[in-house]
């Protein structure tokens, strides 16, 4: 099987610990059976890789999160999975249109092949993997050029899309997979509108879509004269900011869709997630005497006490601290527009790096680099810095300016600003950077 | 006037804000009338100053907080401050006559000057001072031994004492500064027998005794041959382990009060804090939509955003998280002393130290050091770690074994263990401090 995962969206609605690097299906709230701790993309990219094992996976994603990406999913051999990266954000179509390319042109695929494109981040079970399979044969049948999977819905959410089934065409039942043709679309209605779609039978869409490669390649061909990934790539700004169900779903006249009956949950927002974190706090939390319904997230090393309080939402990380009542946390986002935050922890294709102090007027940063064992920074420098690298744990090698030196514990190693460096872990390192100048600011990177 | 001001305690109760070093009279938590910050400690000996010039000032305390108190107290010029400090903690009555032999040895005071004991930490207004005055001057009337301050109570608390002055003595009217002897002592009753004690015309006991220092050097010769500092300093160990309360004022028999009407309170928990805050937030705080009787300090750079909380305390420091109703605040000391953590933020008399990362398995910790302009450590070495020091603003000079380096923004020094090392601060300096070894922990000193 051929899957296309989408990972997009910034991360307003779960800080402190989702930002504008850090999207929610990052951060690592769930424990798996081993006990560890796993995101939303690393859990479903698990149970996926448990369904189905020989799939070919491709995940289409922008720069901002092609760090996060590599860190969390890559797998020393590649274990089959892509990063298909936009060169812009623009919307869901171009991104699935340059998925779709580049399944055609780097990955092979035959244009009959049926792919199917699902979000990385959905809550869900077994049965949905189930229904996935379920998809593809339909797709297999071609039941319809496009099939959708629609979700049973529990409550009317004003925060989905809704499609209609419509009857089975005249004279011709279900085929064997259930495939329905879908009656109408609407989008984030009313709850009270959601109550009434509830009533005639309506399904949430979930985002999932199935199709052979050359339909979509058909449709690619109405806005652009490409088809593979380097001429997309080299085009995508003339491909339109739309959605795939506007650009494609609500327009297809022979779009199918399957009912899934199970859980399936967009964990979004910190009410959502309270309702799937397997216990009420997560991290160095104590919950005192006096604590009802309450969720506590501590990404922190330092404790966190909470006592008497009822139907609240905690979560502390290096961006700050959150305590909100669940109902009024929904409503969070224009108070973190307003804050005008930089960033403090940002995944890497190498590791990851924390902010610990920024000194004032900009003169001064000091931050903890965390390095993946095999991690490896580009060549880069910087014109308005010098940092200044002292070694916590683990060995690796540092090139300055072409010279390589050995790291390990205790090593400390100056980069003058405009000198070029990079670092090779060969154990995983853990580092102290002090960076010092008349304007340190993230932007000021040359890489080479 | 010869004041000997108490500063005493640890700071469970208002945690995370204070721990085991950092008493909460040294949270800079009030706004003077110039907009800054002051501590309890601060604010009460800027009202003293105010009131009486000319005072001489011995503030009484432990190791643990001598450094706090220079920190924050100390003037350049001395300021007729003394600080004079324990060997060990014991309680109240050995701090006061450790105190009283200081003003008697080293500051040459008359044994028949008066001498006032009060606590460096309530939360009062000027008429308090007036109130000390007129203390002092029923002690220069010799109206008793011994004169203590009650003040009128405003509700049964189950937290202080009580005493109840009594009728004047027969044949004799009150004096000129109304002094009554004290009828009896209850110590820290429930709020049913508080509210009998306030019906009966109870006063709270402010901890505020005075007396003519012959007074007291009289008492402490029934515990110790001794009159001098350095005698009782080097006996501290034999004097008893009790409060002044029990062993001066309550086996006295002419014990005199005055009642001071004035507002007084013990700002020792959260909710009492609360009530004195001039603001409902401090720090980097956003109160969002939906909150009600809610106060917040964030002595964090990172944002805290508060939404539809009501009665409760948020607290964010260096040393953790608190989120509290404010009635169960009030309960937090056990789930503090559950803990067990390392204290993260110290005043030192050089300055302030905070911990920013502790490494795995105590192999590393990386710390912030900001040192006021002519603050100086001791010269010291440690013999289990190494430590690199990044300068990140300011100028001084270091010293490491008898060599002299100047330092400044970006200069970088190596302290292996073992190597006698101190920092003279010219200007206001902070650096980076990383420290390395097989064991770093906080006992590793070794002073010259």
């Amino acid at each position: 099987m051929n899957f296309i995962l989408l990972s997009g969206g910034s991360g307003k609605r779960l800080w402190p610990l989702s930002n504008d690097v850090r999207s929610k299906q990052f951060l690592k709230l769930f424990q798996n059976e081993a006990g560890e701790y796993e995101s939303m993309a690393q859990r479903l990219l698990r149970q996926l890789r448990a369904a189905f094992p020989d799939a070919s996976v491709t995940i289409a994603t922008g720069e901002s999160q092609k760090s996060a990406v590599l860190n969390q999913l890559a797998e020393p051999d590649g274990g089959g999975i892509s990063v298909c990266c936009e060169p812009a954000r623009r919307d869901t179509f171009p991104a699935i249109a340059l998925a779709a390319a580049y399944l055609y042109s780097e990955q092979g695929l035959g244009e009959d092949e049926p792919v199917i494109v699902c979000p990385i981040d959905p809550f869900v079970g077994p049965d949905y993997f189930a229904a996935l399979a379920r998809l593809e044969r339909a797709v297999r049948q071609d039941a319809a050029s496009l099939v959708l999977m629609g979700a049973a819905p529990t409550y009317p959410s004003a925060k989905y899309g809704y499609f209609l089934p419509g009857p089975a065409p005249a004279g011709q039942g279900e085929n064997g997979e259930g495939v329905r043709p879908v009656a109408w679309f609407r989008e984030k209605p009313s709850e009270e509108q959601a109550a009434g779609y509830i009533a005639e039978g309506a399904l949430w869409n979930c985002g999932v879509f199935g199709f052979r490669l050359g339909y979509l390649l058909g449709i690619l061909a109405g806005y652009l004269p490409a088809k593979t990934y380097r001429e997309v790539y080299e085009h995508y700004g003339e491909l339109p900011r739309t959605s795939f169900d506007y650009a494609v779903a609500e327009r297809e006249k022979a779009v199918g869709c399957i009912r899934f009956e199970g859980a399936w949950k967009d964990v979004g927002t910190w009410n959502t997630l309270a309702e799937v974190m397997s216990q009420p706090a997560l991290g160095n939390v104590v919950l005192g005497s006096g604590c009802e319904n309450v969720h506590a997230v501590n990404e922190l090393e330092q404790p966190l006490l909470v006592m008497g309080a009822k139907d609240m939402i905690v979560a502390a990380g290096p961006d700050g601290v959150l305590v909100s009542d669940k109902h009024q946390s929904s409503y969070i986002k224009p108070y973190v527009d307003g804050l005008h935050q930089r960033v403090m922890f940002e995944e890497k294709s190498w590791g990851s790096f924390r902010v610990l102090l920024e000194g004032p007027h900009g003169h001064s940063m000091t931050v903890h680099l965390a390095v993946r064992a095999g991690g490896q920074m580009s060549y880069h420098c910087h014109q308005n810095r010098d940092e200044v690298w002292t070694v916590l744990s683990g060995r690796g090698r540092a090139t300055v300016e072409g010279r390589e030196t050995p790291m390990g514990p205790g090593t400390v190693l100056r980069l003058p600003a405009g000198a070029r460096h990079t670092l090779r872990a060969e154990t995983a390192m853990e580092l102290i950077e002090v960076q010092l100048g008349c304007a340190v600011e993230d932007a000021d990177v040359k890489q080479f």
